[in-house]
């Protein structure tokens, strides 16, 4: 028996092109039969969220950082030539003539690959977002249940 | 007969800093006699690209693209102290007092010493990049020439 | 006889919420006895720089730089949502609040775990850092050192 080879990603990156990037080789890897896990910290959760609101509890500040941070992969910026929001929409409108797959539809098939989207806990807490806010069939965990994964990875990639 | 050891390096960073860590790396693991591929990726085929004009056909966008990116490496910003483009001046006069290796040199060692540059083909398509605005002796390829050459690496960063 | 994992991280940021990323999981890797080692370069060895101001001959670039990078761990912006500098001071109360470890102190734990802290020489020179000016019990090392650490490295990030 071959154990499968092993693909972690750490997404700590909150830029549409970055995620982008971090789900297509998370899907290709996938597609190559790797076992494949992202795990989402710090802006990288807002891939994670929801598009509508949900109404949580919470205090004044995760209140404010919650209004601040993009509600959803289909709305991060652009980590260059972001142009005050309209970048994005330019390179989704370059990628619906390429038919490149959107963000939004990259994280689905990753879902249905199989591959492991892990929340950070600890940086949920500081965020101040809570798992009602987040995607379904996602799981939450800390640095220990990532670095289980990570040394045994063959390609391990912080984004 | 031992295999050689692999260090692959995907560089979706259009920056100066960024690009030479990236190019310093790779002729490192060239020197240690590595088989070294760079795969680039969004800001980071800027790297790549020519630093004179070529005439191709464009559309609207491409053309508004081509003109916003910087033309080839030696001509990309600092991810800090940028200063509206003095920065980049600033360490290349540093650099060259320490004698310390320009980013455009940087690329033509590693051609010289074989570390495989590979342009994604998916997002020069999103970028509206053509083959003749990019350097020589380069490779075209997407995601899965990436992950066969990534899941034998012994080194793989995301830069 | 096993030999212990290792774990290896490229720290080029000189974002607080990356930095604190790079120490968490540099932490969590030794706490499961990993060897650890973080590089530092470029912007990355903010986070080794003492936060007094120290006395050393310099010429005017470097003195410039030293002026602009921030002093240390504790005064490094964040990535995102850095609003002229207030967003890393919400952060740490938000920290506080629950119980988070700030950086500086994560970089204590580090050092006393064992995790071999280096600085890229090359890029103290063009930084114009000097010994002095960084913290005591780190090592200085160029990307020779690094490679030699990262080809047997189990978990190899660039942060």
């Amino acid at each position: 028996m071959t154990e499968k080879k092993k693909t972690t990603i750490v997404l700590l990156s909150g830029d549409y092109d970055k995620a982008m990037a971090a789900y297509i080789i998370a899907n290709g890897a996938a597609a190559y039969d790797h076992e494949v896990t992202i795990f989402h910290t710090f802006w990288g959760l807002n891939a994670l969220r929801k598009d509508e609101s949900i109404l949580v509890k919470k205090g004044f500040m995760e209140k404010m950082f919650a209004k601040m941070m993009p509600r959803g992969a289909d709305k991060m910026g652009l980590s260059r030539m972001n142009f005050a929001g309209i970048g994005p929409k330019l390179i989704k409108n370059v990628m619906k003539k390429h038919n490149a797959i959107p963000l939004p539809q990259l994280i689905e098939m990753a879902q249905e690959q199989d591959v492991k989207l892990i929340a950070c806990t600890m940086t949920m807490d500081l965020l101040g977002l809570q798992e009602e806010e987040l995607l379904d069939n996602i799981e939450y965990a800390g640095v220990a249940a990532y670095l289980a994964e990570a040394e045994d990875g063959n390609v391990n990639l912080f984004i």
